[in-house]
């Protein structure tokens, strides 16, 4: 059980139709796969040129309200980040390290060197018992316990089919508007019955559940998570209950299908057709974002409601399946993408506007990371019965969102991929990842090779500092092994002792084949 | 807080599939307005022509399986015995004393003579400060708080629309299929789409939600509910946990719509067209229980689930648009029917099959109350963590399931309904009631009148016995009226100080115009 302060609330005067006492609103509006540069906000120092090729007037409208977070990281995948959202802990303590979808089976592609841990393929789960999951007490659970209505709308992502965790009623969530355990989409077309079947033959697992009111119609599976999720809101201003709505779109992972009402604009422009059809899925999630910013004016409630936007990993970059060439640019001025330890990879773009909170049109240039968000929520949220059967990692960043001077150039994030992704590319590998202060650290576990970057210095990580600074190195790898081993993290092993490697037995323990931690 | 000594469970010994440990799965069968002769199972000590009439093979199976209950009792009417169900408490302190539907609205019927108390026509909540509701932890909230799978069906019917209490997933369901805040049902029939619009103009509020699949269709909603309920289970059995299904048939409620698939027959019986109905109604109800049995059955489960037959009042009994002259006999040998405070409309079918625990084809003839279930389900399934908002008024009917020679002539029951139900009856009306061992005393708030029966020998209560027994009469509104004021009971108030009836103003207190208690 971990006790987590509750900040400080007072002072806060009621303004924009905010009630003195009364609990805020919140919207947790959750994009999937969404690059730090998929937008026509700036993240970075200056204006890049994708941020001119894409247009979000939403994001920027909400932007100039709140606050604009310019070093916000996810993992680099999706299942990690929403779990470590729903339970306040880091992926290498909770083990939920690559995505799930299918019961007792892990997704990690198969390597020729490495094998990889039975990490938790099951997702978490609310009773004991589960194989493969760990147990929690999650975020949504602990805002129904505590009076909100909670909302889940879009993807939900944690846990296995025919696992408990599919379910989000199961963590706490009061309605459930398509969410199951599929993290990805087999079609955002109403025509294609959102990939659903209808001969009564199984859908596929990506097939999206609960739209079936919009098959055979021309809604984009964005539009119609936007209506519904609407009903919803136009049902939780009745209720007499402060609500939680997390609005989590399918978009704007692949298939990058074309969303018809910006598609054309964009070739128009001229993109390719690729580009057009991700640019398009870009305007129609930032469409989403204004309308329910719009029923928010429109009911007299955005003087009480927080609105967070975030992404759960990096842009899709490693496929020209999906993206023009050349790969791995997809996100600059960061380095690769979803999948790598690379800023493009878990660099993502975050904004939040709390009435009477944020400063409008603010910039915190503070990191923080997804695990944070659990102490935060509940801390906005007022919550003070907080008893969870997880520990929890995550830091509470009210003060950045108040403004504070605050430095958190002493606090070490960490990330923890024992597995195997299968895409390839810069800085997607089996890694363990830690940043400090300016600097980062990237260990590989099938070489034993290890990266240092100055990310102030070199933002796209072009220069590998590991040979300049080997006492940096040796510090940030004591720190960063010495977390993993205090959490009980997952460790890959080498087949063979690595001798495929020519690494030879004296690379690994004498009793095992385990890989070393990052400090052995 | 009511703490709930939990019964001692040591000594099952498991067989037929049980695991000795394990907490066995839960099915609450509910049906709506099914009287108690409306079945082929006598639960009278001889068989009526109404069993021969009706043609329910599965409940007959549950009964050879199980136990049957003599002297079960619900409320007279809906949202009381389904708060009731799901709190522990007694009516008279819930104050859903009537049926819900509309917020801020009661639905009690206006009298020249009587005004009726503000009593929670919201029903019930799970948060503070909704107006007009009890705030309650609800049974299955501690069912899925314990690791139970919760599983809603049906029809809910607890609290009025726009309020928390409408949706059962506030209440600790995880799954809810057709639940809402309507307790009647638009249409039965797929062709109609359960009385649901598709032109977009709203659907009327007892149009029942969530069945779009079927719309349509010639599927019956009994037909389409049961189909969801299996597909429910079938999820739940892959989920590692205990489940518990409250399975809440909208039948056989008015409308008394034909179920084509066994209307015929009944009318080939020689019944009318209104009575066909009714019994095809009936023996629908009766299939969807022999279906999910069926289920557990094929799936190995039979040997660890406890099936519990319920219904919420007795039979329809006040209108010749649903059923044939003569009214009020269509409970035979008990007298008038729903909405009553005679047997007729509180005496309901109930079976019990706890595999290991209750003898197959047992009776037991002690009498228990709808409250009651919420404390013996709860150790059924073995729940500790039992803190709930609510005191709770039920007691533990495990005794009886275990067939423990046991007596409960000197607990009191109590019914109180301060309103008015609209339709007219014998023992239809603004009343409380006690029944202590085989007597029963009715006080009318209108007129004063007291009633007192002899149940044991005039199940039919036609001879009222109060002026021959005076002091029975006092003992047991001493009892009545110490009870409701120690609940903080409602009472309704006489119109003019009651001067249109004639009884002036010392029929009633001194500085209001309340109706006397019973003792008074």
């Amino acid at each position: 059980m971990a006790p987590v302060a509750l900040a400080p609330l007072m002072g806060l005067s009621p303004q924009n139709g905010a009630v003195a006492g009364e609990r805020p609103n919140i919207i947790l509006f959750m994009v999937d796969d969404m690059g730090w540069q998929d937008t026509s906000h700036p993240f970075w120092r200056e204006k890049t040129a994708l941020n001119e090729r894409y247009h979000t007037p939403n994001m920027e409208r909400l932007a100039a309200q709140g606050m604009t977070f310019t070093q916000s990281y996810a993992c680099s995948v999706s299942s990690p980040t929403r779990v470590s959202l729903m339970t306040g802990m880091n992926a290498a303590r909770h083990r939920v390290t690559n995505w799930t979808l299918h019961k007792n089976r892990s997704n990690d592609k198969e390597s020729a060197n490495l094998s990889f841990p039975e990490w938790n393929w099951n997702g978490i789960s609310q009773v004991p018992g589960i194989p493969f999951t760990y147990e929690v007490t999650a975020l949504p659970q602990l805002l129904k316990n505590s009076g909100y209505h909670t909302i889940h709308c879009g993807k939900a992502h944690w846990g296995a089919i025919d696992t408990p965790g599919e379910n989000p009623h199961h963590f706490g969530f009061e309605v459930n508007i398509a969410g199951h355990a599929g993290g990805g989409i087999a079609s955002y077309h109403g025509e294609n019955n959102y990939g659903n079947r209808t001969d009564g033959s199984p859908s596929p697992p990506q097939a999206v559940p609960g739209l079936e009111r919009y098959w055979g119609s021309n809604t984009f599976v964005t539009e119609a998570l936007t209506l519904e999720a609407l009903t919803a809101l136009d049902k939780a201003k009745k209720l007499g209950q402060p609500f939680f709505l997390y609005m989590a779109h399918y978009a704007i992972h692949i298939p990058i299908d074309r969303d018809p009402r910006f598609y054309q604009k964009y070739r128009d422009a001229g993109l390719s057709e690729k580009e057009a059809a991700y640019a398009a899925l870009i305007e129609g999630m930032d469409k989403s974002l204004g309308d329910i910013m719009g029923w928010l004016v429109e009911n007299g409630l955005e003087g009480n409601t927080a609105i967070i936007f975030m992404s759960d990993n990096g842009g899709f970059s490693t496929s020209t399946q999906w993206r023009d060439a050349p790969l791995h640019t997809q996100n600059a001025p960061l380095n690769s993408g979803k999948g790598s330890a690379y800023e493009g990879g878990i660099r993502v773009p975050m904004i939040v506007k709390w009435p009477d909170v944020t400063t409008p049109g603010s910039r915190c240039d503070e990191y923080l990371i997804i695990e944070d968000f659990f102490p935060t929520i509940l801390d906005i949220a007022q919550v003070e019965e907080r008893e969870t059967k997880q520990p929890i990692d995550g830091v509470s960043f009210i003060p950045m969102l108040q403004g504070r001077k605050t430095s958190y150039q002493d606090r070490a994030l960490i990330w923890h991929y024992p597995n195997r992704w299968g895409n390839e590319g810069p800085g997607i590998g089996t890694t363990s990842t830690i940043r400090k202060g300016d600097w980062k650290l990237i260990h590989y576990y099938e070489s034993g090779k290890k990266e240092l970057f100055n990310i102030n210095d070199d933002i796209g990580e072009t220069v590998n500092r590991a040979e300049d600074e080997p006492q940096r190195v040796q510090q940030l790898a004591i720190e960063l092994g010495e977390y993993l081993r205090s959490v009980n993290a997952q460790r890959p092993s080498f087949k063979n002792g690595g001798e495929m490697l020519g690494l030879g037995r004296d690379r690994v323990n004498e009793d095992s084949n385990m890989c070393p931690w990052p400090d052995e």
